[in-house]
């Protein structure tokens, strides 16, 4: 009953780590199981999380999925922030940023968002809550590619060039969740990397 | 009871119309409900077909999708073909063979495909089941884009840049299934078809 900074301290400390147990069971069940395999029993059983705790926090399996992949997004965006600073310079680059974005997309952040699309199609309740989600992670990612190649969007064709890197790795993962073939990725990655440097070299020598 | 040539032949096309109308029905419904919500119940009622016909034809859920999918894929390539002899000669067919595979993953047999393989992924029975379909039509396109696109896959980097083009369709394919944008689609295809074109001419002057 005591709300004395001292008692309210851990418990919000163990009200955050429960919301991060059922977070991090909801993206194992989704790996795992799929969207439709996913049941909350499931992720209460999982987390270790009583029904009426894990209700009281995310009321809805749809409330649980979104806030699980904003979370698990976050995550991963910050793991990718730290990479981005070993990525090289120079000629290495182009290469080096293809490759990265070709194992994100392969990941299992990836798949679970896959799940939640595909759901989505055909359920409008799903597809309302998780679109702003998609549509923000769309344009960060985008964003943050923009940056990583140091490329110029007011040139003509840097903006679709880009978008195409993005659909070519969204591709990629998709033909790896249901078999992997990491040497195959590699191999179109490093070609598509050499053929984006030349194009992108062409647009941006276009106003010289 | 007679099986005679006279009453044979009706009887096979009876079958074959049945046949027909289930495969139609699990189509529609793969498109409408995605995997989970198609159901062998809802097929028979759509396709006006009794359970016990029904299950004489196709015994399971699995016999009935990798049977559907094998008949529209070859309906689907079929069309592609009839395409094909419209496709122009010279300076446009870069572009309108990226086009023409743009909206061929646009279509609702890739949503269709897409379901099966995102439920194949947690399902090692349906994925035993559509693997090799999927492997074969995988083979196919690549090689209906390479006869397209007139492009000589013994020299290096033309395998990779067909295939980088079949993984950037399958990525635009499933960014539409969720959120139709064709005119993003057409503008990130024709940018692809420019760089391709200049790949590809590229990798064969290489020998010159």
């Amino acid at each position: 009953m005591s709300t004395s900074a001292h008692t309210r301290v851990p418990q919000e400390e163990r009200t955050r780590a429960m919301r991060q147990r059922l977070m991090e069971a909801t993206f194992e069940l989704l790996v795992e199981k799929g969207y439709g395999g996913t049941s909350t029993t499931l992720v209460s059983e999982r987390a270790g999380v009583s029904r009426g705790a894990q209700l009281h926090h995310f009321p809805t399996k749809i409330d649980l999925v979104v806030a699980t992949m904003t979370h698990v997004t976050e995550r991963r965006g910050q793991e990718l922030l730290a990479a981005v600073a070993n990525l090289p310079q120079g000629a290495k680059r182009t290469q080096a940023v293809v490759r990265m974005l070709g194992e994100h997309f392969a990941g299992p952040e990836f798949t679970a968002a896959l799940e939640l699309w595909v759901a989505a199609r055909t359920d409008p309740a799903l597809l309302e809550a998780v679109a702003p989600l998609e549509q923000r992670v769309g344009r960060e990612t985008h964003r943050m590619t923009l940056d990583l190649l140091g490329a110029d969007e007011s040139q003509p064709g840097v903006r679709e060039l880009v978008q195409a890197t993005l659909d070519l790795v969204r591709g990629l993962g998709l033909a790896n969740t249901i078999g992997d073939d990491a040497r195959r990725r590699r191999r179109i990655l490093d070609q598509w990397a050499v053929t984006l440097e030349a194009a992108l070299q062409e647009t941006q020598g276009g106003d010289a």
